[in-house]
């Protein structure tokens, strides 16, 4: 299969360029009968866009999607639903330098050596302006796992470079620029980030994304399993390095009688794995934690070669965040909705004929 | 899909419980007149099978593979080739304890839960065992990235517990029950595990896999990127809670003018990124650690609950490792071969027909 | 995976709606480098769109197709190929009484049960409409098929009704409404068209596709067979009830002896395998044809039910083909393209290695 | 996706040769729960295997499959099944002529040209050989088709070269050899059996299958559609060259008014549409007819070429069906058992969650 598609049942493939007419996608597999319109979709696509904070690049998409099929009288019909945003602000004599010059960092010279030529406007196709339609695909998937099944997900900023947050509120996460959900971190981001903007440097930042009310029994071992399919989905996020799910690289130090998660009738008295067990949900909060690097994309002249292989200098003077992984908390939220959906409708085809299971601690879905 | 199959053109699709008949399983798509043997696949086994250290499980398997198919004459015919080990060592007695009970920190819970009863045999589908299968499958994706491209792939132990593994040197990983690169650290891990079984503990590891002499240009965004097809691989295997590319979650706290890799006329000046930008090869070596969790078989007590849901305290007394991490590394290794070769036949497919793609550091195949 | 992506290699994902805002889809998996432009496409959908001739229905759609992303200064960059074409002529009032009655022959009752609820203006999902975009994105095929290979794909008319066609001339086949690829027939064609006007019904046809310059070796068995995948993708054209590959049902009382085609030094003696052997394509001409059903869309009163299960009666009042079969031929040909990039790309993933094929029947690529 | 696996939610993946060490499979995504032994296969492998008639193949074999996995304590449990055949009468010496010569009209040349070398012992992999593990595969599609939703599959040999087949009573099909539902043809097919014999010939047949009591809303448009899916898996069967659903190539010469099944309050009152409109069930017995070529393997002799393509004569002197078709009835069952287990999953994954769905037709469900 070419590589533009995420899921099984519930699928999202996806199109376009960074400076191209428009960026667009399929969702396809939605079960009928969710009311679903664009307003669903704009509240996430207006925490993803540029420009919404002084520390976010400036350039300014109003990022507005359109529905243009599958939806009918208000209703998901269970036809392929299409979706498509215009690319209305494309300077793209701003890119022009970089046509010659791979950027380092950057998939300039990646892409360049695979295909042969790339669409260098703004990064093409492997800008993270394509994450605009995983954040609108996301918005039918969340909206179907909040309605049909109360799942909730949050997403936040953890980690922008030395500065941890650890105390997490999310009914304060969207209050401010950052997803930040401790206020009281508010003061040292931003003092953090007007350094960096005076150096012209930029940071890397770590993002946590949280799902509650979670069924158990999602996920297909041995290999489609929910937190492998998570990793795909938060890997395949553009800057993203490294994944976790629950206590992520601290096992490597935890010794057994540590990390195993007691249960009780009550149910499990921690939550060291995540929420998943042998690549099935628990039932228990989903955890998921992932690295964001820095973008490359900074004032401060770097080293590279040009097209030809000559020694060459860049310096980025475009429009750029200097923390990337800040506006990643939307686009993770979004991708472990589509995880959960392609899931749910998987678990669901093979076992919904399964008469004897009832759920062994009370309360789980 | 269900979810027992990995891979897109080059595809692995696995059957088989700890304790039944057999395991095995199908690899498709692999090139024709690749000269293959159940002796190219025989090495890794052993590499992985129990029994091999005084640290690691006392079940003895001898894990013999058989080819049943797509081999002839001793070469590869391009037809679906069948692999088979039979389950030698099947004391089910031992694993009669947990049928009522679930073990905390195991699949038995969720499994039970998802499908609605399961083969409580020594974990049965959850179980480590299945990766042989793996391995073998992994084998001959190796020797045709040896034979016709020259990639090889190096796995190792990078970390047990509190004892970082930093100098490596491949050439005496396999000299050693550890898979351990740095013959200075064997002492101290020895020192280690004696004492942990004596408290009848367990301990996490990490465990890395580089790929070297690796082409530029695989991986197939914006989705089934490299790095992502990596993250999905190594987060599948059982007891893994982190995957890493390159730098992984140190990028949180870099910057960007610290963290883009330079590039030269001779090539790139460092390798943070660990082989991969914008999801596609860049031709350096590809860097992946994986973070494996305390198996939660151990002899100290643990609180847990039964089929009922009743309160239940379960011991584990039957013959397990107690650092899995350790046997990790060829699984590991074959997991990244088998990406690599579906993502070599998937840019072959692709992009055989570009006509204008020469490498523009020297030396890149 | 969704309904709604054919392929694997060469994939092609639409949406939308008879009615909708609009119609549009995703190719994935395009070789880089391939000169493209929407005035490459623009033929075959001419071809396609209704209101060509009198016998078509009387519709009119510019079908303008419009290429959103991938190309870049006019050539493919490997990336994904977004395609849109907007409704225009969205006469919804015409469709208005088929809301609470299903038409007999139509998928209205089928769509209602599946989903619960439709989109029954124009047949929403379900009108051929949607073909348009098979079209287009066969024509990317058709380029780079020809381009590349020289292999050319020829869609003919075989019959209508009772007036078969026997003599084929491709060269004809485009310069009459009905694709008819001998002239001599098209009086007795026209004649009948008229007097079937005058009934108010509607006629079957069968509809032929052949490509020349075929390369020996495409179809990846046992399931991925060329033959199955062009079946699959010839079934799923609408209206279409029948499928053969070479002499089809003929075969059915055919000897062996008769049936097998003789191999000689220069080639094959004859094609009745239709360009297929054991599921791979023999370099021989492939040849498929298939039997569309006659619309149900038709003036004469037919009995039917509603939306309660009362019965009701129905006649088609709008614009419609009396015969849907001539339409067809562009879309057997996309369907065709599409099938063979598919099998092109993946053959090529799995066998560029192989070194020792050279072809045994002198010119077979 | 490499070419041995059929399905998406419920899978088969195939491998073995025809005269390698065994044959075998994987199904994948079987529900959990369903009763299920070996004996539950082994009656459509005895209807399959050679031997069972003087018409057939005089080749041996007991067929006696094994399940490996997937079934604990006589149920399912969600996990991958897999199974396994062992080849035991392997008569290589009778093939050791083919080695060097293309049988015409088989897929000597084509494999050969296609991968580069071929086992050429029985047709290696393209041999029926294979279909064993199809039907056992569709052993377990059926059982559950049957057991959860009372679906029942029904093939027969509709016509053997000129001698057709239209009076159809199920409960005699498996009585005689033929698979013949009409006793009354059962003379005429045996002395055409004998004479073909006597000249050394083979003969085509056509072969149909009937699923009953079937569901509506089966399919997913508008490319999986379920039609679409039973072509792509019957056009999979050896020889088979053609495929109609329902009327098929009858359409042709139909017009609208005809063909159109008309409804009413208690129901369709026919079924020329074969139980499929747009590609999903309409809750009528679904049909199926599919065209089998006559074997090429005959004792008259036929003009060829060898390996170095020099001209050459070849004679089949081993163990062969006369009419190939008759043997593919329980092989077409087991495909149409697989495609409806698939879509039953499919269908169920993506619409659960509808609740609006009542049936309009009573009994329908």
């Amino acid at each position: 299969m070419a590589g533009n598609t995420f899921g099984k049942l519930f699928t999202v493939t996806t199109f376009g360029e960074s400076h191209g007419i428009a960026i667009g996608g399929v969702v396809d597999g939605c079960p009928p009968n969710l009311e679903l319109s664009e307003a669903d979709l704009q509240g996430d696509l207006d925490r993803r866009k540029p420009g919404t904070s002084k520390f976010t690049t400036a350039r300014r998409e109003d990022d507005e999607v359109q529905i243009l099929s599958g939806v009918f009288e208000g209703k998901t019909t269970g036809t392929s639903i299409g979706l498509l945003i215009k690319n209305k602000d494309q300077r793209s004599q701003d890119y022009s330098k970089i046509k010659e010059t791979f950027r380092p960092g950057h998939a300039d010279y990646t892409y360049q050596q695979k295909y042969g030529l790339r669409d260098y406007r703004g990064g093409g196709r492997s800008s993270a302006r394509e994450t605009a339609i995983r954040v609108a695909a996301g918005g039918i998937a969340k909206k179907y796992l909040k309605q049909i099944h109360n799942i909730e997900i949050h997403g936040y900023l953890s980690q922008l470079g030395p500065i941890k947050i650890e105390s997490v509120d999310h009914s304060v996460t969207n209050t401010n620029a950052f997803f930040c959900p401790d206020v009281s971190k508010l003061d040292a981001l931003e003092a953090y980030m007007r350094d960096l903007k005076k150096q012209g440097d930029s940071i890397g930042a770590k993002v946590s994304v949280v799902a509650t009310n979670m069924p158990v029994g999602l996920g297909e071992p041995i290999f489609d399993r929910l937190d492998a399919d998570l990793a795909l989905a938060m890997m395949g996020i553009n800057a993203v390095k490294g994944v976790e799910v629950g206590d992520g690289f601290a096992v490597v130090e935890q010794k057994g009688s540590e990390h195993r998660d007691a249960m009780t009738p009550e149910g499990f008295t921690s939550n060291r794995s995540g929420g998943v067990l042998g690549g099935i949900s628990t039932g228990q909060d989903l955890v998921v934690h992932m690295a964001l690097k820095p973008t490359s994309s900074i004032s401060i002249p770097g080293q590279t070669i040009d097209i030809k292989g000559n020694s060459a200098e860049v310096i980025t003077k475009g429009r750029h965040d200097p923390c990337v992984g800040i506006r990643a908390v939307p686009i993770a939220e979004a991708m472990m909705a589509i995880v959960l959906m392609d899931h749910l409708l998987r678990h669901r085809g093979q076992n919904a004929g399964v008469s004897s299971v009832t759920p062994i601690i009370p309360g789980q879905a």
